[in-house]
């Protein structure tokens, strides 16, 4: 057994995330103890029952005091509250991340308060479920799965490949990028995606001429799977988008355009259009899978054993 | 061993639904034998090879010959020409279906060939998965799920009672309604769902700010499911918008209209509507895996066999 990476590893956050860096980590032996921060107290309870922390704290500074690793698995929205609360008690040396799907509002809420001393660089890890909570977590969440890390301009080298290494020890694939370009990527692969996802289901709920039990029954036909994207946790995404306007907007801008065109594609039967662009949508597909970010498993038959076959 | 229902069944057209429907009816023991047509002489070679078919015609009329079941299985826009080629050889008694994904046109384009004495009553199965040809199929593929029929005014009872108990022996729950309404309910549940994948799909192509290789890479946040509903039969999408124009056009102009709506909230901060707008969403999830449409598995993990848990 080699020495864990890190001395006391500090989850300020217990819920999908922080519950699967905790099982992660206990797998790996990456941290000699674990210990949390929650909000609620039911799921500090929670947490302590699971034993997914050897301590649980009411204060975020009293588990982040003396870590020498401290992880904020909070919705966007929330980090910055929390590290001016926390700031005062870390130790120099210690390194600060988050899990956050947007990363230039976490520099702006968060970096003021990093004391000198601490290592501030923001991570995301692009991997979750549409689950929440504490008990939604696994440890092989972040397998094969990439997580982004943005830096700041003059950050520690030797801080940044330590988190570096941590990751790749959980599994993950790990890119350095700036936090701006960062936004930008998951605008449009990730928030999105998740707000039609949110859209579409809206709209389905509210039509007078198609009744929700008739929306629910015949969902098999690809309706299904936006729900399930529109099950993420909603306080995250509210976050999310509050956080990430621009480069959403920007995204969404673009989106509408181009379905515009498909709108008039369809109005005008112009089939040749509709044939070229649906064809095209397979490629990016096959890279996809041959990436290793999903597997070619005919998931719509959802019976999962049967042989994926190529597409 | 009860006797099968039909005696000879002809799968006019043999890919996923084809060959699934052949795997369901001899599971089953439904059909004393099975026949088939395809375009492609690959196709049918395929299928003998596979065992799909005990015979196969390059002729869709010779198929169709003597059969007491002909299930029409290919795009809705190609229904309308082999209706006209094989209604002259259809027997009288037997009942003329399809699967397509919209109603309104097939009735529009198989109705007038279909002779007098053949029982023609469309249908669809709402079952399918992001694979296209004759090895896609697999026996399972329509079991829990809905199967449509829409027959039209004054249709042979009896007939529509003995295709209702061939949908049910494959696995499927069925249920009667016109065929406006099923365009109308489908276009919302499943192609408007479609064009947005496909739609998403592309903006995300063109973008200048971001790279091919970065979208695949960092697709796990929510795009690649997007990609996998975007992955289906492009011949068959481009029928299912050319043929359900109107009702796609509506929805979409719902969609737009909700979407904009959400566009705004997001340019103006307002957390409260999208919050409240997100959390409704987990409702409609819910009812669909209470309704066994979809499964609780944490499916964004994809590491299935990991027990779900609720939403």
């Amino acid at each position: 057994m080699t020495a864990p990476m890190f001395e006391r590893v500090a989850l300020v956050g217990l819920g999908l995330i922080g519950s699967s860096l905790s099982h992660a980590m206990r797998r790996k032996g990456l941290a000699r103890s674990i210990v949390g921060h929650a909000q609620s107290e039911k799921t500090r309870d929670t947490a302590l029952r699971l034993g997914l922390v050897s301590s649980v704290y009411a204060s975020p500074a009293e588990a982040a005091r003396d870590a020498d690793l401290v992880i904020l698995c909070v919705p966007v929205g929330a980090c910055g509250a929390l590290a001016r609360n926390m700031a005062p008690a870390m130790k120099a040396g210690a390194i600060l991340t988050d899990v956050g799907s947007v990363k230039g509002a976490v520099v702006r809420d968060v970096g003021p308060s990093v004391p000198k001393g601490v290592h501030f660089i923001p991570g995301h890890p692009i991997a979750g479920t549409e689950h929440s909570g504490p008990e939604a977590g696994f440890a092989e969440l972040f397998e094969g799965r990439w997580c982004v890390l943005t830096p700041p301009p003059g950050a520690d080298e030797g801080a940044v490949r330590r988190l570096a290494a941590f990751w790749q020890a959980c599994g993950s694939h790990v890119e350095v990028m700036d936090a701006q370009h960062h936004d930008l990527v998951l605008a449009i692969t990730s928030h999105v995606p998740h707000l039609i996802a949110y859209n579409i289901v809206n709209t389905a709920r509210h039509l007078e001429q198609v009744t929700d039990t008739e929306v629910i029954k015949f969902s098999a036909g690809g309706f299904r799977d936006f729900t399930r994207i529109a099950a993420s946790d909603p306080v995250m995404w509210r976050d999310v988008f509050l956080n990430n306007k621009e480069a959403v907007l920007e995204m969404l801008g673009r989106f509408s355009e181009d379905l515009t065109a498909l709108q008039r594609a369809i109005r005008f039967a112009d089939g040749d259009t509709l044939y070229k662009l649906f064809s095209e949508s397979r490629a990016v597909r096959r890279g996809i899978i041959q990436a290793g970010q999903d597997t070619a498993d005919a998931d719509f038959g959802r019976h999962h054993g049967i042989p994926g076959k190529q597409p």
